[in-house]
């Protein structure tokens, strides 16, 4: 059986270089403009599987994922892909020897930000300007050789956009990783990788009843006397007012009968409403 | 006596409105193209104070700000203005019968996904380009008549920029405010303005010494049996790898000779790293 795997696109993204890895052969794949976009098409059926990033080392949570599959699209997180990072320069082949005068640089704002330090030094008059994906900005300058921009990419951007890479590994932190999330509408939905696994996990959005301080404290204490291991608590405004937040939080083990259940029992008595975001494992490349 | 204020620019943007607002007539404006280049002027002295968005109700932290206060550039807040957020679509004047025609919308990322619904159905064909900021966008079309693109930005930068609303309050909810921070090199600096104090708050920066889930649990019972309310909690990734956070904490009164310093000392025993990123008040225009 093939799979039909919707991806954050163009060709050559990170997302793309997730799945690439991920599914081998085995699966078509369908690349899309947005997040939103592809998360739609995996809930409606038009195709199989939906990966999208999840969250990044360096800049945290990618907001668009977790605030579109919290408020508008509710799919499962069946499985996680963790993928190295690692940022190259390029420009349109017929300006390798004079990269250094570029007026402009264009990528993902995270990109950019990922490489700020370089930037700053190496094209200090260079304007930032903010692509949808790293995919789509190197594509742009396939299409655009008379204007003078510099892109920031990975190596199959370059590859697929026959672009020079002038600096390769310009990130200013090194062991720069993302997490992308695999999403289908069914949480009891198998995946099959060749990749090695490195944890299972939970994930579980949580909102407090009111009083923040206190009520924060009382939900870790759910989990803290089970000795259940979070990896990760971040906060999200709740899109109701400042102040208003929810929590995503991971847990390092799968969904069982009798821990998480309790926990997630205990909260909803204290008057937390607790939803089950995906039960999986995460694979690394 | 009048200041130099340093803000996100260019002229007219959400930064700027709150600045007007603020400062009134006795400070100098200067506007600034990147959050680090003002935050940089200010710690170099070559302005007096910057004033930068810090977090907004919708999308979270400004992940930059937080990020370059807290591992480039240490200054203090010592104030903050909270001012409310209403979207509008503009288009060059020359473009106001066809606007519905346009191919690309332009603005800050926020600006956009702040009025995602209403672009998603009244430009469903529309691509989306990214601004450094709403002001530099609408700047952008007065410039450049002959594209054809819609811009989301406020008020102000219809007016200074000449262009034409097209719809008002297009922002998908209501109730959206951002906070921006007055920074200062020194935490003591006093700054006067006639706008209403809605709050005192003090906000710090904890790093966590190891196991993440029991060691936030014991941060907050520092705070939760003092009865210290805390408004926000927020985590940011530590830049050293997947996993690792320090977390943004704000208590709702200005710091004190015993309760908040007992909390810090406790802490630090623990093991934590502890920051005063600021003690201040807010204003709420």
């Amino acid at each position: 059986m093939s799979y039909k795997v919707g991806y954050l696109g163009p060709a050559a993204t990170f997302t793309h270089l997730a799945v690439t890895k991920f599914f081998e052969d085995h699966a078509e794949h369908v690349p899309f403009l947005t997040i939103p976009q592809c998360m739609d098409a995996a809930a409606d059926g038009k195709i199989d599987l939906a990966v999208v990033p999840l969250e990044n080392a360096l800049e945290g949570s990618v907001n668009l994922t977790i605030d579109y599959l919290v408020h508008e699209q509710p799919l499962s997180i069946i499985g996680e892909i963790v993928a190295p990072i690692q940022q190259h320069l390029m420009v349109h082949p017929s300006r390798e020897d004079s990269w250094e005068d570029a007026e402009r640089v264009y990528s993902h704002s995270h990109a950019i930000a990922q490489c700020h330090k370089f930037l700053h030094h190496q094209l200090p008059k260079a304007k930032y300007e903010y692509a949808t994906s790293t995919g789509a900005a190197a594509k742009y300058i396939q299409e655009h050789p008379e204007e003078n921009i510099a892109v920031v990419a990975n190596e199959l951007a370059a590859e697929e956009y026959n672009l020079k890479i002038v600096r390769k590994n310009i990130h200013d932190y090194t062991h720069n990783h993302t997490r992308f999330a695999v999403l289908h509408p069914n949480q009891h939905t198998y995946i099959k990788t060749k990749l090695n696994k490195i944890t299972d996990r939970t994930t579980l959005m949580i909102t407090l009843p009111s009083d923040q301080s206190g009520a924060l404290h009382q939900v870790l204490s759910a989990f803290s006397w089970r000795k259940l291991n979070l990896s990760k608590i971040e906060s999200r405004p709740m899109k109701t007012g400042l102040g208003n937040y929810f929590f995503i939080i991971d847990i390092d083990m799968k969904m069982d009968d009798v821990l998480i259940p309790g926990a997630m029992a205990e909260l909803e008595a204290l008057g937390c409403s607790v939803r089950t975001l995906g039960t999986y494992s995460a694979y690394s490349i």
